[in-house]
């Protein structure tokens, strides 16, 4: 792997989600007020690289997330590693403030989401207003703008905020994979537990076209870890499709279901190889191992060559 | 088609999109305060129907949505007719407020999204602030709050606003798909024009069930026209599978399709048949029409009774 | 099963391998000259069934079994039971014919075949003479017109001649699958260990289509246990399918793949679901038993009709 | 193509339909007693090439030429070329002999099949004796052992014989296909309308891996032209796969279908890359040609190297 970049971007203001998530990357940690900001902060080298979250197990994909990556009128970025982080969402107060008097609520749409039966049991009365972040959130709760906020643990200490209460998810257990995004440049080495991201755009419109996408990756035991159909602002119906995979572009059963893809999409965007965070490794079916593509080609070689 | 309901809730308040959608049906509008409470109030047999935001040609599929109509604890509901809204966000403000006046703009996260670019180049030292709903914030700028909102032009008229500039989207030709939903009965008369909404769980999460399934829509000659991965909530990886399809349950390839998909999934959300809004017919190649299906169930009873 | 035939034909004359094959067949036998008069004679009604070769373990498929089945200008026949013959070729001559004697071997080519290089290394300069049948070849050796056959050893007794050497196939453990073929009629009740028996002729000659016709079977769990194919007689490159698989027509997943091949293709002919002489049972995965239909069929129906 | 073979065998005795089809190929022609031993000479190095029948278009594959093609304990051969020949039985008798006066017609069991109805029709009466081959047939009515012989016209001049009755097939149009078949060596230049020939052996006898087989053909758009099951001699339902596909293993699908059947087959004899008798261009579909897979194989290296 590259040497770790030095200036991180995050999706702040500090006190967010990612900004938990961020502080185990070694750098400076540079706050965005959006993914949009953080990832034109890459392309454009301001920052080595951003944390952004990609998709929470509760909520799915970050859409605007997801859209940056596979803009094709945009500069392709790589995603070089991920983060897993379990997410905690507390309701935070000024120091002092009572549960029975809290009559305004802000917090993120995401995180309002996965509180809103907690919300409706236990602030039935109190008034939910948006934002554009949990950190935003609470850094108005801070500048006493609203009563409380929806948030991580971490903006506590940020704000100087207490914490009213804990855990207010509707279902505890969520995790958020957030992906360390820069601009290209050689792939990390294979790790034998690796994860490929990439966004697909088909040729036409024709029925049976994802079929066959999916197909490339099943003949070769590919396994696909994520699928998600996005519109490309073509019109409803029009979508792409991204999608995440076991394995690196150097294996080489990854590397043939690549150029298969490049052969039959109108257009393949590869979004990076780079090791999963819960080290899983990839289960390679007899078959479809580096050395049967290799002991193959070798084969082939030579029957092209001598005939036998 | 069943009798058009009398009570339509709506995604309100009055002035949004869903507003607008909502003006083409008959019947008394309620607003409601979010897509969950629409829902809520058809469940509970408040409202006949609901009709609310599905997906839209840039933003993709409204999440809310799609994970109330698959949640498996809650009782099942299903849509009924769609609507098509060609979306114009307009920048609205009291009367007589000046573009370069505006230091605050509010609006929904979906509705930013689509204008970000427009409001970056126009307006580039405005606050963006979220807001439930574009209605909403049309609400709030009525009431002084902020200084702008991007919305419907149909919140002009039910808040007392002018139109400080007409088309704020960065892609025009945005369009939204409304859905009208409610309990279950039986279903509206197949019209050949028709499309079919499911959500799918896996068995188990093995490579290859999306692709069986998939195969059981091609080989029927079903043409899928979205297909959307969700989160079960039960961690990352663990997915299930909104979709639509051409057809009608009432027509023979889609039953059979249904049946096979019953036999191989954990569990199948059927969410309703119901005529396309565009009125496209379904494309029937040959050997999938009803005709086929009779004749060659026929062949075979006979083959069964007879031997011939 | 329907009562059994009193009248079997078989390929003869006597003495042949399908004679031995019949006699575990009550009723009376009636060698024909050729597997063509056997089934002519079936379907002329003067033999109520005919036992006749259907495959052989070494040199495969009875072509001329296969066309007559499949012929669609000829009246259905359907196979109503298999009989497995394990295989043992005797070298018969007249009582003291000794090996180094013999300048002239008759058999069957099927049977030459088999036993060509055994011939080739004990009896060199010996002239091999083809015969319509073993037992045809026995027969001229018994009239003095060869000096020995290749056959079957029950040729032995019927015309008086003596083993010279027992067993001369250069593959021992040959076993040849005769099947009981007779007019259509009800097919014999289903007994869990089954095989079905079709002819499939293409709608085109385009690529694809024997795929999407293994398809229908593969995602039903129908296993085939046997395909061949055979021209139609249209020209080089025109060929039908022949082919055998688990389970009978009575069965939901062999009836549901029969209904859809019968939609693809441009012709299906139907050649009987009868018991596996090895009793083997079919390996039904879950979610394609009859009872995974059933349920799954009566959800469609309630769905249709209620909603629900 | 290599230099043209000077010893060509063919499937003898002279007269035969091979040796009217191995006429066109220039070089010395020598006479096999049979496919077997026409094969066994080109193992051996006697002659540098045989032309032998490999299939026709009414009765279907010759059997004994795809298991010398397909035998794994025997050297490989490989096929160099194909010739087409337009088959017309004439009935053969010597000069003077009359219809009336025929009481043996001695044949090849393949002309035999192709010439039942006539010979049932015009000559009720006589004996039908099969022989080795058509010319052998023809030599023996010369000899006066019988009186009439199915067989190619070109025996007329071979053994003195005169033409009977010049068309006695009962399906007109009849082609066999021969191959030239010789030692293993680099194959001919591609051509553009090429054919592959290939015998496949399964790992597994599992259901579907037939399935597998074809789809790694149609995902390349590699188009199937023959598929013939054969048995491996291992016992009943045990087989292996002889196919002719479109294409040569120089071009990029066909042999990326290679590698990947010799990946997932317990074993792939390659019988030859060669060109089409009749001329016919391959179709290659957008996304398949060489150019196709080279400018892939291009974007997946630079990926790999330089991430973009």
């Amino acid at each position: 792997m590259s040497p770790p970049p030095t200036r991180i971007g995050y999706l702040g203001p500090p006190g967010s989600f990612a900004h938990e998530a961020v502080r185990g990357l070694p750098g400076e940690h540079v706050a965005a007020a959006s993914v949009a900001a953080a990832l034109a902060a890459v392309r454009a080298g301001e920052v080595d690289a951003a944390l952004v979250p990609f998709e929470n197990s509760i909520e799915g994909s970050v859409a605007g997330t997801l859209d940056e990556l596979g803009e094709l009128s945009a500069a392709p970025l790589h995603i070089a590693a991920e983060v897993l982080l379990s997410v905690h969402f507390a309701l935070l107060g000024r120091p002092g403030t009572t549960l029975d008097s809290v009559t305004t609520v802000a917090t993120h749409p995401h995180a309002e989401a996965q509180c809103r039966v907690w919300l409706a049991a236990h602030l039935p009365g109190a008034e939910v207003v948006l934002a554009a972040s949990t950190s935003t959130a609470a850094r108005d709760v801070a500048a006493g703008r609203y009563d409380a906020a929806v948030g991580s643990p971490a903006a506590k200490a940020v704000y100087g905020l207490a914490v009213l209460q804990p855990d207010v998810a509707d279902s505890p257990g969520a995790v958020t994979r957030f992906v360390l995004v820069r601009r290209p440049g050689p792939p990390p080495a294979p790790t034998g537990a690796d994860r490929t991201t990439l966004v697909l755009y088909e040729r036409d419109d024709h029925p049976g076209v994802l079929l066959e996408m999916l197909t490339e990756f099943a003949l070769r035991g590919v396994n696909l870890t994520r699928l998600e159909s996005r519109p490309t602002g073509a019109g409803l119906g029009r979508y792409c499709f991204s999608l995440d995979c076991d394995g690196h572009l150097a294996d080489a059963r990854v590397g043939e279901a690549l150029v298969a893809l490049r052969r039959i999409c109108a257009e393949v965007r590869f979004c990076g190889s780079y090791p999963r965070a819960d080290g899983a490794q990839a289960f390679v079916r007899p078959g479809v191992a580096d050395a049967d593509f290799a002991a193959a080609q070798g084969w082939l070689a030579s029957l092209r060559t001598l005939g036998q």
